[in-house]
């Protein structure tokens, strides 16, 4: 069992502690995966009383197991300034924890500007003492800016207590992948260049900004989304088999992966924003930001030699989903007359709540002639015992497995691919709310297109 | 579109016409696939006029077409002895057709014994010429008397227009082996021994002899269903890729396996025979003769070095089925800690008239840990469309399509590898109705068992 433990969030009255992380905590408390725990909220200004913080961070369908819950939550002021109260309150819970082995995570939820100086008051206070560090994204904003807050988190803390949250990653279905390829003979045989032709990680979003227009205006979608998720699904489709599924493997694994991400071509980066972007409260009149990014990457080794990964992400599309497609060759002689059969076969992911797996086969079409006609195998799974990504990921942090979150090295190298394309992105093309973004991005898939849902 | 054809049904009141050769007929006439046809059913007892013939052939469910159709139905009595009212009726039904291109199609439904004298016959009287025969099986009863049957054929008919049917091979879902393996790019190259731990082929059948047992106690079971369709699907199975899908290479393909095929080892073949069996009509009070059949058979080229091949067919079996299972092998690293997800990954293909082809896969528990759990990809298909075996097999009788029928060459390779058996059968044990056959039976699928319905 996992040790007892301090949870310190920073950034306590934000969207994500009351969204995702004190409803993610009371699930995990509910169903008796939490250790023992208490939790400071703190952040600059007071949300009232205790009684107020807590009643401010309920979920609406807590329940009855919420008063006992919020037993163990209270809110500290705190500032990068003036740490001293909120270092007190940490020493206090622990020794109601009953001292010994308890641990402290400390959740940065914090905007990039403020992460430096919190990192330094962390270090003067003592509060980085036996603590586990949970950064949000971005973790910077390009390879520079990355370097330096690493500099600054790397001082003080040791790179096995860092804990860069990459929320993608705590899905049950990004985990699959690794189930797939590795606790299937099926599928290892198959998952390379000599018998995948391409593969898309596609995951575009129906909403627009909704009300996020400074994030997005001083964010874009090729920072926020392209040099984290996407790359990050990437690496777990294209890693080279590790010797185990411990994380220095799989880091390692995929470290490898981006070090072998050949140098964008600039030709096959589409950048798009919706119309009607410009219009929105808080955007600029002439802003050139991109709400749509989709590009075409190689990974240059032998595994992948030649095989396109299609990465696509944007607002205001078509459908919302997270999809990983593996499109696999056509058989090396055409022995069926006429028709091929519709679609190759294609391997398809579905990486919601609830994961979907189907494969795209070709068979006989009934009736006289060895012709073939498409048809869908597939699966869906899940559902009520999966985690939420974010339950997942404080569970693990809490017990120090680092498989599904970011190292450094990953982090600089995606940087250093992103870099060129930040320092010369291309225009973004306008395209129309609901549709699949600009057409240069469709023709970036060929001939065979993007994959449609359903 | 096929030439104009006589059909003229040898063993025209028996069983299988009435149950198949007609309905199909019919059905290829309704769906207008069928070429323009006169039909002279023959035997060596009248059943009256051409009318009570027609009624005595008609499905129950025919409805308004029947009658168009059955005008060109008519019966003259026949017999080995004597063919001229069968040649002067056949040479009417020419003329009018038209004559010009009309070719003879002659379809033997008669015991084995009946075969040379009635080809003799054919050959006599002219009835040979520009004539297709097909051959109901049993081709011969061993490697001696198939050779002799073949060359009284092969002294009348050349090779091309003899077509030996097994019915097994005009179900949808056996061309879809076909289908799947060289129409699907992810398919192929999984299809081999370093992919596949072993190949089940089960056709187990809940029904009893029904009232056939003379028919058992002169076949077997060995004889009636190893020594033709369960080896034919093992020949679909593991047949290298020809460089077409012709008759011609599918049979010199399908006889390279055969010809691969390890003697079969006595100790891995298992005889059964049901509780009850010697009780019902016509079955000798201690008769040995075999109702249930399992074997274990090796193809010993590069592809399949060390898979077993298991068969295994039956009467009076907890199940019907017609399904060939691939067997895929573990990962070569079993990096998920605990269960194995339970079964290895499996293909499955259900050989029924509305055929299913599913996979067994394994994917992340939902949960906390990173274990894995089965699911079934699977997708049912076909139906309505489809051709029954025998109107599929008339059809390309007709067309003179050899794909789907069995070569001398093959035919004789097999009694060579069942004739070891035949001459030394083992005992064979007694099983109860409603099981799976002899524990000896089960046991030759070691572990992991036979495939099970669901």
């Amino acid at each position: 069992m996992t040790s007892p433990h301090v949870l310190v969030l920073f950034g306590a009255s934000g969207d994500l502690a009351k969204r995702k992380l004190f409803p993610g905590l009371f699930r995990l408390h509910c169903s008796g995966l939490l250790p023992d725990v208490r939790i400071i909220g703190t952040g600059r200004h007071s949300p009232g009383s205790d009684e107020e913080f807590r009643a401010s961070v309920e979920p609406e369908d807590a329940g009855e197991g919420w008063a006992e819950f919020a037993e163990g939550v209270r809110f500290v002021v705190s500032s990068a300034d003036d740490g001293d109260e909120l270092a007190a309150a940490v020493e206090q819970a622990e020794k109601e924890l009953g001292g010994g082995d308890v641990r402290r995570l400390l959740y940065l939820s914090v905007p990039p500007s403020a992460m430096e100086p919190m990192i330094a008051m962390l270090d003067a206070t003592g509060l980085a003492q036996r603590a586990h560090l949970v950064l949000e994204k971005p973790f910077g904003s390009d390879l520079d800016s990355a370097r330096s807050l690493n500099r600054a988190v790397l001082g003080t803390f040791a790179e096995d207590d860092v804990f860069r949250i990459d929320h993608f990653l705590g899905k049950e279905s990004v985990q699959n992948i690794l189930a797939l390829r590795f606790g299937n003979g099926l599928m290892e045989p198959v998952w390379n260049a000599r018998h995948v032709a391409y593969v898309q990680i596609d995951v575009p979003e129906e909403i627009g900004i909704e009300g996020r227009a400074s994030f997005m205006e001083s964010t874009g979608t090729f920072r926020d989304m392209i040099s984290t998720h996407l790359f990050q699904l990437l690496g777990f489709v294209a890693l080279e088999p590790p010797p185990a599924l411990d994380a220095g493997a799989l880091h390692e694994r995929k470290a490898e992966v981006f070090g072998a991400v050949r140098p964008l071509d600039p030709e096959r980066v589409v950048f798009g924003q919706y119309a009607g972007y410009r219009d929105e409260d808080g955007v600029d009149d002439d802003s050139r930001v991109e709400t749509f990014v989709a590009i075409e990457a190689f990974v240059d080794n032998p595994r992948w030699e030649g095989v396109p990964f299609l990465l696509r992400t944007g607002k205001c599309l078509g459908a919302t989903r997270r999809t990983i497609t593996l499109g696999f060759r056509e058989p090396p002689l055409a022995m069926f007359a006429g028709e091929t059969g519709g679609a190759p076969n294609e391997l398809v992911l579905e990486l919601t709540d609830s994961p979907r797996i189907s494969l795209d086969i070709r068979t006989k079409t009934p009736g006289p002639d060895l012709a073939l006609e498409p048809h869908t195998l597939s699966v869906r799974f899940g559902g009520e015992d999966s985690l939420e990504a974010y339950e997942k990921l404080l569970l693990d942090a809490m017990a120090g497995d680092h498989t599904l979150f970011t190292s450094t090295r990953e982090v600089e190298r995606l940087w250093e691919l992103c870099d060129p394309v930040l320092a010369d992105p291309p225009t973004a093309q306008v395209y129309e709310p609901g549709s699949w973004g600009p057409q240069e991005a469709l023709d970036l898939a060929g001939e065979r297109g993007w994959r449609l849902p359903g």
